[in-house]
């Protein structure tokens, strides 16, 4: 087993829950390898939760202002390759803006991707298109549309407005503590995107979502796919293969 | 703020549910302090999930044993003390039976004591008298009955097969997966406690508990303390105090 980092904070509870999904998919890699699961059977993990200025404000703003979430992310990712990681993930979809710079400064790690993960998950479960929820800064950064054209999975995108409802979903309900905003926000989005796109999988693809929508009254009938999830199994993968 | 550090892995489902706890404690904190909700204004913490060996076999077994949980525990908290650690908490009842050697190693630290905040939470309450749920190591270490005398709240103990349950449920239940079959054990044993006791509170002393417990029908009218949760504010005190 190798050791394995979590890079978060981005927002916190997105982090803890990653935790609980990690914590879970390792307990199915223990099932599957025939291991007896047990505490003394999970890989040494490392949860860094650390301050970072807000991801899409910075790609909305200048060329300064962008640099500023990069500092704090490529400070916690050195203290979790001095912790011995090797392999790190972040809960954070909109963070992946800067996923290139960060792997190129620590090329000793491998830091997932939680857009290509997405991508060849989709691929291997044979979805043809999905719709993408996600921050404004996702949809900026292209790391989505990029990854699943990659995978031959063509990408839905919202409409203006419902962009504008899944960001107070996410800054006024989540991150705000305000959870039935927030799924009042997302449920309505999901919805709309699924009716437009003939009953198409919708990706969670920001980490505050599914927090809110999990088992919501308005997710009934919907393909609901979480890309942190499929990230913790990545990670988890990785932990084991070593 | 300060940087706080979490001590978990033992076992880690309790860990991650822990850093939930402490997020939704963060929030509280800031509701208290009249500060924004958001990413930016969570104190940096770290978790740490290291593998320890088992914690009540090594206090059932003689000395060299009972160093065996100790070291890695150490290590980990040197590690979370490098990170700028200033005050950790450890989300496993039963590893309190090591406290007083990981404060007396790194006395720069603040190593928050579970059973202390319980008793001295539950003497807040008013609460005269309350059942401890544990592990075999928890009540060999005599930690909690320390405690809550020292805070004037009697302590009622489970029978030889009640505890023999407990044991089933952590181990054989939620350690090793099975949530069912530890929601059994944990509510079988609860109900037992609370009528004979004239339905005291039930502390839930042992991490795993509220994992399987939380929300079970089993629990319907009795009143639950969760140690885990009273440490997770105690840490968000802690951070936000500085």
């Amino acid at each position: 087993m190798q050791v394995v980092g979590i890079l978060g904070g981005m927002g916190p509870a997105a982090g803890a829950d990653f935790v609980r999904l990690f914590v879970q998919s390792c307990i199915e890699r223990m099932q599957v390898l025939g291991l007896a699961v047990s505490d003394q059977h999970f890989p040494e993990h490392w949860l860094a939760q650390v301050p970072v200025p807000d991801r899409t404000r910075a790609l909305e703003a200048d060329a300064a202002w962008a640099q500023q979430p990069l500092e704090p992310m490529l400070q916690a990712l050195g203290r979790l390759a001095a912790l011995g990681a090797r392999c790190v993930a972040m809960p954070c979809n909109t963070a992946h803006a800067w996923h290139s710079r960060l792997q190129d400064r620590f090329p000793q790690l491998d830091v997932l991707h939680i857009a290509e993960e997405m991508a060849l998950n989709l691929a291997a479960h044979g979805v043809p298109a999905a719709a993408l929820m996600a921050t404004d800064g996702t949809y900026r950064s292209g790391v989505y549309e990029q990854a699943l054209a990659r995978a031959g999975v063509q990408c839905h995108l919202p409409t203006p407005a419902e962009r504008a409802r899944i960001m107070q979903g996410i800054y006024d309900g989540v991150k705000a503590g305000n959870m039935p905003l927030a799924q009042r926000c997302f449920g309505e989005v999901a919805q709309a995107l699924a009716q437009r796109h003939g009953g198409a999988p919708l990706i969670l693809g920001c980490t505050e979502i599914p927090l809110a929508l999990d088992g919501a009254p308005q997710t009934a009938g919907l393909r609901l796919f979480n890309p942190a999830q499929v990230l913790a199994q990545a990670l988890a993968q990785r932990a084991y293969a070593a």
